[in-house]
């Protein structure tokens, strides 16, 4: 106790070894006060502590306020670095649940992460039955810190993910305890959402409840514990890794391109307008223009992962009003098959390495959401490599030997385009493919038309699933063509506006020919896991009821 | 001529003689009339080309709609790939200037990306005077295709990056063609900006003008083509990539939250207010609380590269109303100086890859920012690699050791900052330090009181050559100490409202302690570099006054 006394030296004085008497009888009365407080603080609720061998193993930790409390050396460890052994280990994790068995047994589920694993809590000479009670009454989802032993157990724990460990537990503190009434079970976040055009949250009989999207997105915080929902956003995260890895590797900049502009560039009213000081802005609807005043600024190829902001009043699965873009765009030498071919290539890397690095995150969300009639495929992809790349026209022949009466010339409805991905499964084995040379009519002034056939263009979307998930084109790259497809347009966009000026005179400049596309990085989640809805696939999604929380 | 036509089998009928030979006359004819039309297109402007041997040399291309014209074979290299060898190259490039030396002889300097190289065209029997004509009068920022030989010089160009190469023009031709007459030189954007204090765009004897900061913002899109704006925004992009790597390193998901939001939850008056569809929302003025309900929804370590919203009306050189957040948030365990350590550690792994991949981008734009009496001096970090971390008292105590007054508990002023940095500087040998331990007054109300002095509290900036780049802090993780701090707040935050309940209510659910702290990217880059201004680290700034182009 007196370890922080100085060493008595060879022949001290006299008055030398009193203070040193003195400062040691002083650490020594400090150790023991802290010890007394720390027992204190530590103290079970249940003011049984002056009969409890445990009372300084269990309770509430004061809050977090950054002065450490351990004793430097636990360190606490991760459920991945779990192993049976002789010393106890300590950790951090959340309760699932807690449950005392008898007065001498409580058992609690844990978590860390994407692995749970079984504790127990049993009586002894050393811990207390208080303890037990404690321990067995710890409030769902609260986060505890846990001393304890790890143990093999002989039968597999079904309830858990580690099955072949449990936890014997020593000391148990909550670091932040949750409230005993939750809006949402996380257990009942883990099941699938209801069935369609059953009623949400309809109970069936022998089962809990199921918890309709509605409610999952107004309590988002507990909806997103849900292991299916870890998933989802690894998975996210992922995916832009994979897709900046693959265009770095390819010379690309990464680019950050303004939200707020002065002016409605793009056109369309499906564009939300701000109060910018003492005059209006717009956010932008994709960062369309800007990258392309890139290509002519000299950069030659470009990317970007930002937010696209879409004031359509679009109720439906495949709609948010704030959606993340994959954007890129990137000059060319003779034809905008050169960028078609890479940005295929650059999918089918992902494809590639969301099966190998992803394939565990894969398997829980398509578990997840496959519920009763509705199982969830795996995505196909052609086993030679080769993305069919199937011209609209031929698209459209296909879709009329299907029995779809459409012109040649017309965009392709949403139920034709799920009908046309489920045709080119069928004759392709593959459920992404590219739909190349559009109609010109029905893309945006910027696209540059066929030089076979006026009335088709330059342009190509992407599918996975029979739904789209990309839309890109060559654009045009000449300030006078330019011109005259804005005037074309049914209403003319005025290539002189506000907004439009920059971006075309940047043309006057010396541009060359240029070709990209914009992915909704949502769709390409949503699709891939086979989840019907994107605002699975947004955090806090906004579509034109809701932007809370 | 006749390679179409069927070859002759072996005793054929005489129709099928006849039909072969049919087929091979209109085939002959075919390509003929396409040789022509050919031949027409690429033809010289001067209308000389009935005498002129290279009238399919040159010329303008026609606007490349992807129809190939290049026979295929004619693959086109970088001029990273350039060396002296007999066979001659095909490339795309633009055109920094051309001129004619004499009749007989042109040069033009060309570029693509960072390199630059000299190219001759010059008159002989089989190159016309005509071409070499067209060759001289090549308006400046055009985009050509180039096939020339490549061979080396015998006296070091000084003119172009590439000194010991020059190209011999074969053939010339004008992809993009610029207007002769443009609103900034881009030779005149590659110099410094004007002093500060000189008028802008005053010219001194001898010396052409510099362009003012309003002017290239004015024409982005050829200010974008100097070099040093290459090598600012690769070095942004560098940025990202390195602030990920090293995050993914350590177990981070990549997370996207919401830009529009349906109330004002952070508070204050620098707000972007939008109209969504009947009702009003709010741009996001960083993604603080959205983060932080992520580490309540379970995820451990998040981060996010996106747009930051600030209706502040300040025209400084440091802000931007919308800038880059490079944001992040973790939980930990005992100490908020846990993640402190971690962005420390990802700061020197940054500042290390900048040194490493980016070393000849950095002394571009230093040696494109350093003039006359204003020289960027290289970024200093301390020898043994220790950051300086430092209580905001004792910063206070060396501002006063230098002279300057103020209180214990009052936040440092701009031009205080900036002194610190330089006594920091001093004493440690580094422009990058952290100040820790704010006064709990001028900090946010989310942020956790220290457990030491309840004046100070659990929160640090950190500087770059004496400039804030980012502000960090441990989070109130407990609902009933944040409503508290709510309260406590002048004026009061109401922690019910409707963007802050849900907020509050996430750390009803058990949240375990966390810190974090967001970077502004545009910062970072423009302090790294040493260039005065966070505008020429954006690609399009926006300011109070500026929201176009």
């Amino acid at each position: 106790m007196a370890d922080n006394a100085p060493p008595a030296e060879a022949g001290p004085s006299k008055n030398a070894l009193k203070k040193a008497q003195k400062e040691a009888e002083k650490a020594a009365k400090k150790a023991a006060a802290k010890e007394r407080e720390m027992a204190e603080r530590l103290k079970s609720q249940g003011g049984e502590s002056a009969a409890d061998v445990s009372a300084n193993d269990y309770g509430d930790l004061p809050m977090v306020g950054s002065t450490p409390y351990t004793p430097s050396g636990d360190k606490r460890i991760s459920f991945t670095e779990l192993k049976a052994q002789e010393e106890a280990v300590v950790f951090r994790c959340t309760v699932i649940n807690a449950r005392s068995q008898s007065a001498k047994l409580a058992f609690l589920n844990l978590r860390q992460g994407d692995q749970t694993i079984q504790a127990v809590v049993a009586a002894s000479e050393k811990l207390s039955r208080q303890m037990v009670k404690f321990a067995g009454s710890v409030s769902a989802q609260s986060i505890v810190l846990v001393h304890g032993l790890v143990r093999d157990v002989k039968e597999p724990i079904k309830s858990a993910t580690i099955k072949n460990l449990e936890v014997h537990i020593q000391r148990l503190f909550i670091i932040s305890k949750a409230e005993p009434q939750l809006p949402l079970q996380v257990e009942d976040a883990e099941r699938p959402l209801p069935e369609e055009g059953a009623a949400a949250e309809e109970e069936k009989e022998g089962e809990r409840p199921r918890v309709a999207l509605a409610t999952r997105l107004d309590n988002r915080v507990l909806d997103l514990r849900a292991g299916h929902n870890k998933a989802i956003f690894t998975i996210k995260s992922g995916i832009c890794q994979l897709y900046q890895e693959f265009l770095i590797s390819k010379n690309f900049t990464m680019i950050q391109t303004p939200k707020l502009l002065g002016a409605a560039s793009e056109g369309g009213s499906n564009v939300f307008e701000c109060t910018y000081f003492d005059r209006k802005a717009y956010l932008a609807q994709s960062p369309q223009l800007y990258k392309q005043m890139l290509i002519a600024g000299g950069f030659e190829k470009v990317f970007e992962i930002g937010p696209v902001f879409r004031a359509e009043n679009s109720n439906t699965a495949r709609h948010l009003t704030e959606f993340t873009g994959l954007d890129m765009e990137m000059a060319f030498e003779e034809d905008y098959h050169e960028v078609v071919d890479l940005i295929v290539e650059m999918l089918l890397f992902i494809f590639k390495g969301l099966r190998e690095r992803y394939g565990k995150e894969t398997d829980i969300i398509r578990e997840w959401a496959s519920s009763g009639k509705h199982i969830i495929e795996d995505f196909k992809l052609p086993a030679d490599g080769k993305v069919p790349i199937i011209p609209f026209k031929e698209g459209v022949q296909m879709l009329r030997e299907a029995g779809e009466e459409l012109g040649d010339y017309e965009d392709l409805s949403t139920p034709q385009e799920k009908l046309l991905g489920k045709l080119v499964l069928d004759k392709f084995g593959s459920d992404f493919y590219v739909l190349d040379q559009f109609p010109l009519a029905v893309r945006p002034f910027y696209t540059m038309p066929s030089p076979h056939d006026p009335q088709l263009s330059n342009s190509y979307d992407m599918f996975m699933r029979g739904q789209e998930i990309m839309s890109g084109a060559q654009r045009v790259h000449d300030a006078g063509l330019l011109s005259q497809r804005c005037k074309a347009m049914d209403p003319p966009v005025n290539p002189d506006g506000a907004g439009l000026k920059d971006y075309v005179d940047g043309f006057r400049y010396g541009c060359p020919p240029h070709a990209g596309g914009g992915f909704g990085l949502e769709r390409i989640v949503a699709f891939w896991a086979g989840v019907g809805n994107v605002r699975l696939a947004s955090l806090f999604p906004r579509d034109p009821s809701r932007v809370l929380p």
